[in-house]
This record gives structure tokens, sequence and C-alpha cells, in this order.
């Protein structure tokens, strides 16, 4: 991985757990939403995965920041920014939304929180959906509020997370279903906690809303997770990358559609529903799309993603596609990696040359999504 | 400065210039807009001052990304999204313009570049302003076409910026007033060029549109600087600092007005001039502000910025503000500093107390910007 210093401002916010993370060896962060991730430690990228896949992991991803969409016209506002059809969300759950726009382009892939009838939290991926969320908010003059609050999330992730979080929380824990909350209460305030996080394993997400006890939530759960093995992490790139999680930047971008990012599950077909690209998706569905996201598997040397993606040969050495994220998966012990793929070559077991920056050309093929 | 690694990835994108900057030995990067800034090469930041205060240098600042916007209502648009009067503005004008929303929040200070009628580039500092924008124009039922094209800013400064440019683009390349572009033609295709940068030198900004010719470009520029003395730079903390030129995310945020961030002469008294977040500055402009930016002269040993800001006291010991973006400079022989500072404390000469990183009570005062 090509590495340089990232340089420090107040501009790459720090989290409440910053401090934590730096003593616990941070040795490499990325941005996101104007906010440190911590990306690496000293274990390797092999290592992180094993512990996470039998064990759990603290990951300060305060860089999920919440858009908290409230007031009168919230649910309004928030079903016109999805395809997804939200009028039937409870309080307590979760769902996963793509948010797009007039052309049906992406421009974010959050989660969505209904904390109320008319409260809700976009906990969102890298871009400023805050902005998205105001600027149509004042054009159509809707009665909301929009703010970024002071919530921090914090990730319990791996298969020891349940037995952890029921000794700090309590038995009322275990019975939080996938991708639903519930309340507890944390140095005297009530918290959202949810079953949920970037990875492929078991796990929850605390939506922290204490900055200055930082240091006391992380210490917390620190010492109560000695007995299981707990250790520091982040989102491993050989677990997201074998589950098929995309990346929002990495993966797709404002110029990709929901259906290339097989996101088709989360658009409805409800006539009724109104939302903003609704014109757009129709006659792309219609037309059909040219590329989706397609996962490779392919020969060589483990290697690993930077910032330069790693084109996709078809057999007649045509490009159709690039690989955007790539791994060694110890595993499936072969290079996997995730690329929007041309119509023609997406196909199962479809023969590929990916050429990755060592310049050398390697056999692969093409897989489902998520790895087997 | 505290440091550690960047991790890379596509969503951390590379510019046309990246491979050369790597090449001269980049240091360190910062993130701007999903896109790398080159924070630091091989010498220090007082060597790099003194290089750009006398000759000239060539900075990578593609992460200005521009926001395009045309079609028949881009000047309501525009016009909308700013507080500054843009009716009189003429084609191959650049208008430092405060970007607000209805609160009379910052959304963004770019500079706003009129190539046509109804064309503009909004060259931007760290926000998505394209959703902001397409936010708008899409609940307000606009017919315009907003888009982020693939143009990469590339900036030449120093006061033998004009020679190094006259050299590659010919004499008429003087007579282009600060502020004001013109176009010339790279590789057989017609370019903006700017007199203008985020240095307090003379400079230059070419507006370039061809990606894969960066290395090209570089080059050209690289050779023909060779008599001048060129070197690989960016944004100079100390030159930034001594100016007074702020800095979005680190100075000011969403959370702050024009008037707080010594815009005033940017926002116009035009009764008949409506924008978004009107209401909210002329009842601010009524009541008055609370706060704003000021410069902090301070002893003791250089110091630098980091993502930790240093709290500012007053001389009862009561936190009056807290300095956002420091340096030593080298021509003042003190350490100085931005931070909002509270009303009562902002006047020049205002005696006051700096507590940096190292836990060092200092001893300063409130200074006029720019620097003296």
């Amino acid at each position: 991985m090509s590495t340089s210093d990232l340089n420090m401002s107040p501009r790459i916010r720090r989290t409440p757990f910053t401090d934590r993370v730096e003593e616990c060896g941070v040795s490499g962060f990325t941005v996101v939403n104007h906010m440190l991730l911590p990306k690496s430690f000293q274990n390797s990228i092999e290592e992180d995965y094993w512990h996470l896949k039998s064990n759990v992991q603290l990951w300060d991803v305060s860089c999920q920041r919440q858009v908290q969409v409230s007031g009168r016209d919230a649910e309004i506002l928030v079903q016109k920014m999805t395809p997804r059809l939200i009028k039937n969300m409870k309080p307590g759950q979760c769902f996963y939304i793509p948010i797009i726009d007039e052309d049906a382009g992406m421009i974010n892939d959050p989660v969505l929180l209904k904390l109320e009838k008319n409260i809700f939290w976009i906990s969102i991926a890298d871009s400023d959906v805050l902005l998205w969320a105001k600027g149509l908010a004042t054009g159509l003059n809707l009665e909301v509020q929009i703010e970024e609050p002071k919530i921090y999330p914090l990730a319990i992730q791996g298969p020891k997370s349940e037995d952890l979080m029921a000794l700090l929380f309590g038995d009322k824990i275990r019975s939080i279903k996938f991708f639903n909350f519930d309340t507890f209460e944390i140095f005297g305030k009530q918290h959202v906690i949810a079953r949920s996080g970037y990875s492929n394993q078991d796990g929850f997400e605390i939506y922290f809303n204490g900055f200055d006890e930082g240091n006391d939530l992380w210490d917390k759960i620190w010492n109560a997770g000695y007995q299981f093995n707990i250790s520091p992490g982040c989102p491993n790139l050989i677990d997201r990358i074998e589950a098929g999680l995309i990346s929002y930047g990495n993966d797709f971008t404002n110029a990709n559609n929901p259906f290339e990012c097989n996101l088709d599950n989360f658009c409805s077909n409800e006539n009724s529903h109104e939302f903003i690209g609704k014109d757009a998706l129709e006659r792309i569905k219609k037309e059909g799309i040219k590329k989706k996201i397609r996962g490779i598997v392919f020969d060589g040397d483990p290697c690993l993603s930077s910032n330069k993606t790693f084109p996709v040969l078809s057999p007649d050495q045509i490009k159709i596609g690039e690989i955007t994220s790539a791994t060694y998966s110890p595993r499936l012990k072969k290079n996997i990696g995730l690329s929007m793929i041309l119509k023609e070559f997406w196909n199962d077991d479809q023969k590929v040359t990916v050429q990755t920056q060592d310049h050398k050309n390697r056999n692969g093929q093409i897989s489902s999504l998520p790895f087997k």
C-alpha cells in the first residue's frame, strides 16, 4: 500500500476516541466526512481479519456522521431522498437506503435510523448529505430542521460482541435483532445502540453523544473486553471485500445508479411512491444497465488496493472494468476484488485478465458476491 | 505536527499531477474534496516560505474542484447562493464569494469564475457544494445543469511566476489583472488561466482539462522554470496565516456567519438582491455578532498547528477563543495564529494567554489581519 504522512489540521476532525486510538498504536488513518477514520494498527490486515472473525474489536467509526432530519415534514423529505419505501418503517429500525439525485446518480448509501415519528438520523458514507438535504429542504420550502448532531458511533464487532455488550448493558441487548436498535443508559444519558456495523460479523454500534467522555466509554468497553480478547480495529478490507460490502467513493460514485451497485432490492416498485430521480430510475430500468459491480477472483502474489485501480481486460484484451477494492483472501487463498464489469462479460466464471500495479497480467474470473 | 500514514484508496482521488508530486518527494498529504492535496515536501515549512517569497513554485491544487453551473437559470441559482451581488460580473472575472445556508451559516468560501453569460465555475474549498447546488436546483425546479467537470487547477505562485508564465504563454499573460482570467492554448485545447492563488504572492492558476496529460504539463512548466529556481510546493502555512487567509473547516465552519469571518465586504446591502439566508443575515447584522476571526501574536518556542486547537484565555483566565491555525513567523519572529475571539476581547493589543499543546501558557495579544 502506498503511504505518505497525513498532515493534520482541525479540518480533519478528531473524534472522542482519537486519544485512545493513538495510544493503541494506530499506524494509519483515512479521512471520511472530514473526520479521522483509523485504518491500520500494528497488526497486518490479515492478522486483524482472523482476530475479527473469532473475537471482538473496538472500532472508532465516528466518521459515520449523522444527518438529523426532524420537524413536521421530516418523513416527507427523507422519503423524497430515497427510492426505498420508508412509510412502514418503525421507530427502532435501521434501513440501508440508496440516496440518489434527479439523474438517479448515487449520492450516498447510508443507514437510516427512525428515532421517532418525525426524527430520523441518516448515518452517512463519505459525502456531505447534509448539504443535499438542506438544499432540497430550502428549495422545496419544507418545515424541517437539518443538522449534524454531536453523535459519534463506536462499533463493537466480532462474534464475541454480544457477550461483551451483555456484560456491559445487560441481557436486554441480546434481543436486539440485526438492523434494529434500542436505547441504553451510558453515563446517565440515554444512547442508541444498534445491531449493525460495516463488517460481515455480528456486531453493535453505539451512537455516543458525549464527546468529552470518549476516553471513559472506550476504557469501560476495553476493560470489560479483556476477557474476550478485545483489540482495537477498523473496517477490515479482507472481511469487507469477501462479504461484497461496497464503499461509496471507491466502488461506486455519483456517476453510478443503484442498479449498477446491485441495490435493486432497495428500490421500491410502488407507483404511489414519489422520490427524486424516479423518472430517471424508471428509464434506466426499462433500458437496462450496461455494467454492474461484480466480484473478481485472480491469481498471483497477494496484492492490496491503493489509490490506483487495476484494469480488468476481456480475453480479447478489451478493458471491461477496473478493480477499485482488492485484497488477498487467506480463506480463499486467492486475490479478490470488486469491479464494475460490462454486461457482456459479467457472468460468473467469465475469464478475465487483471493488470495489477506491479505491471503483471494475472488470470482471473468473475465471481458472485459475496465471495463463497 | 502530529503525523500518521494516510491510507490510500480510490476514494481519496489522485490528480493528474500526483505521479510527479510523488517523484518530487512529497512527504505528506491532506485530503480536500475527496482528493489528495500535497502538504509538505522535503524542505521545512520555513524554507518553503522563503523560497515562495522570492522565486516560483508549482502547486498541485487539483482539489479545488469546480462546480459547473450552466443553463438558462445558471445566474439565478448562483445569485441565490451568495450574499455577494454578481449581476454586474463580466466573463473573465473571478469573485471571492461566501456561500451561506438559510441560517446564514457558511457552506463554503469559493472563487466564482464567470465563463460565459450562463456558465459559471465555483472553485471550492472543502465541502460538497455540488450537493448544495443540486439540492437547491432540484427543490426550486430550476433549468440548470450542475456537474463537476474534469478540471484540475495547477497553481504557479511566487514573484517570478509572471516571467515564467510569459515564457510559456507569451506576454499577453502579463496583462491579466488580479482575479481575472483569460484563455490560452495548451496541447491544442483552450484553457482558463487566472491571476489568483491561495498565497500572499503574485501567481496564476491553470484550470487544466487534460487528466492524461498531467505529466506533460508539469514537465513543460518544470523545465521552463529551471532558470527561475522553481520548486514543488503547496499552500504555505506561514504565508497563509501572515496574510490572514482563512481556511474553511479550520478557521470557520457552517456554525459561523460571514460577518464572523470578516466577509462583510462580500455581503451586498442592495435591497433588491434576493438570496438564501438574507433574512438571517439581516437579523445578525442588526443584532451584531459576538465573535469574529482575529489574529493572535504569541511568545515562546516556535509552534505549529496540528488537529488540536490552542485555547485562548482572557487575563481573567476565561476562554475567549481557540487558535485553529498557528505557526511561527520567521519575519515577525513570533508565533502567530487565527482565532475567533469574543467581542469584549477582540480589540487590537488586548493581552491574552495561549495554551499550546505542550501545556505551556504563553503570553500573547490580539492583532489586526493581515499581520503587519
